[in-house]
């Protein structure tokens, strides 16, 4: 049977998740579940799209189920994709899903769960994770096709995903923290390209700047590059540039969140 | 082989409930092990007792692992339990199964497994979900019968749990805070029907206090029914009623904790 | 197929775990995988060193993956090691690894897996868990011997790990907190062995101070031996020296972190 991908902002603290998890057990008892991550922030979708972006490309092809959905219960349609990569997308139309979408050969085709014969009832308004996605997650897992799972719709009419994206300035790049890790790295919103497009081209040194905070930066491959304590400029492991201090947290050294513009320049 | 749920307040920093999971893989190898949650408060028999009985009703029937002991090693029974439906609880004899007990047909048959031969030797006096409850719920999963877990002792001994109540009034409804979930929703302990009963029936608006904090809500499906950062009076996916903020935080509105009285009156 | 046990500290908010868990799965889709924890602070080597070596006698012999990696990228080596009671532990060769080597019999082979061809490509520099250490693990869970996965190295030159250790004085025992689990419970680095050793010999009361402030506490097996918010000194469930206050946190009432001197005396 084929495995079943799991995440969502339910976090660790309720029973959330794991109702999920056994609905799934219940109607696929033979289906492998793999939590990829319930630690998105609540609500935050567009956290919850790259987590899973970032994942599901290691991922065997099968059933993806994602819940970030703050508008549950609203118009926001529940939808299941197939991607050009045979892969099936189950969760929320509200952007959650787009960027993997995008990674594992796009929408190929969708329908609108709204009305699912999977959906166990009643159905209620703010469960949808429970009552609607784990029930259609696991019969697309155990024997179901994406027609019997719900209305045909548009694959072009799905909801997309506005990303920040950085600036490249004549003397310097602007970029923006995209994410935060537990280790206290910041994924910015640019890529090694960026820097060699612009004024860093070439650069081993770099000057970040986050607010009236500056501090000197060096480009490296992994945080031993540096000294404990001092601030490496990287491409991480999802190929995005990202800030980390060896052995400490560059979210603790500039004091960053989510969106906060992070200016990189030449440095000495 | 029956699948076991798992829930407890072992929380996620320490190897506490991994090692419990490990214990019933070395038992009971073919055995799915369902996590429900692991992040119940330290003691919070009431909290997990709510979690357990609102998660198993979704759950195939089978052996249902239950720990929040802060009484472990005391007299406090060790228990394994089945139900009116055929479900095995295993768990403390503290409360912390009654709910769940109740909602799934009643205890039909239960032993006592102070010195069941399932234990793991030594017994640690800290650590019966390693050492008892796992091994317990592993065998029951793999070919033991509750006879042979332990001693049998009448069903009707088994401790129960007392739940706070609302107070219906001539003009509100007192209520009390039970949960609160990762979202801040507050989860009550009345009812639609609580509602419908009192002075607040057919309201559409309501005035809701807490302490010298008082915001109107509205009564609605889903988190979307109101406008974001205004407060919901709804039926939660576990037909209780709640308070949320759309796209924000009831608990950070009034400052919520379990056990606070929140009054509900008619509004305009 | 041999079970496969994961630890690290990737935490649960982002979906690092969850890849790991990805890329196993669809390596050897069969394997079953028993997560530990995820939970062990960032970097924190002595932490997850214990808690696998705490955990794994109680696991079934398998592959023991387990991830600490703050080198991650520099010159540590990745490593593979057979143990001599068969069991296969994959990680970075930083000590982690050490205190649950010596438990389960010692080193009995080990290879670098640097240049292992179970490796992901490309590999990245930040993520080794991911790259290496995961698909290393599955490889050797579903058909691949250890000389297989990476090249043959000296078994005893793989890092050991230096534990604290406690000062049995004339008059008093001078232990180090070595982990405060979610309880608010203390693991020192001390064992009953050393109260038997020591002045504290046949005491049923302490007196514990921790910097300027004193409490007393009583020698118990299980919390409830102590009234509730009273101190308890006992043996955990690791066989290590503990503090505890019933129904209430040892960690809060003398503010103590990790590494902190404790000082027992004979009480009253």
């Amino acid at each position: 049977m084929i495995p079943i991908t799991f995440l969502s902002d339910y976090g660790h603290r309720d029973e959330f998740a794991g109702v999920c998890r056994a609905v799934i057990a219940r109607i696929a008892p033979g289906a492998r579940v793999v939590d990829l991550t319930h630690g998105i922030e609540p609500g935050a979708i567009r956290q919850g799209a790259l987590a899973l972006a970032n994942a599901l490309p290691y991922a065997a092809p099968g059933v993806h189920l994602a819940v970030v959905d703050p508008g549950v219960g609203s118009e926001r349609r529940p939808v299941a994709v197939r991607t050009g990569e045979d892969r099936l997308l189950v969760g929320p139309d509200n952007g959650l899903l787009a960027p993997a979408l995008e990674r594992l050969g796009g929408a190929a085709e969708a329908v609108d769960l709204s009305t699912s014969p999977f959906r166990l009832e009643p159905l209620s308004a703010t469960f949808h994770g429970r009552d609607l996605f784990a029930p259609v997650a696991a019969r697309l897992a155990l024997d179901a096709t994406l027609g019997e799972a719900g209305e045909p719709i548009d694959p072009g009419s799905l909801t997309t995903l506005e990303l920040p994206t950085p600036d490249i300035e004549a003397n310097r790049l602007v970029a923006h923290v995209v994410h935060l890790d537990r280790y206290g790295n910041a994924t910015l919103d640019a890529t090694v390209g960026d820097l060699d497009a612009g004024p860093l081209a070439g650069a081993k040194a770099v000057e970040v700047s986050v607010g009236r905070a500056t501090a000197p930066a060096r480009l490296g491959r992994a945080f031993a590059d540096v000294e404990p304590g001092e601030l490496l400029l990287y491409e991480d492991s999802s190929r995005t540039l990202a800030l980390a201090v060896n052995q400490g947290s560059a979210a603790e050294l500039f004091g960053l969140e989510p969106d906060l513009e992070v200016v990189l320049a030449p440095g000495l």
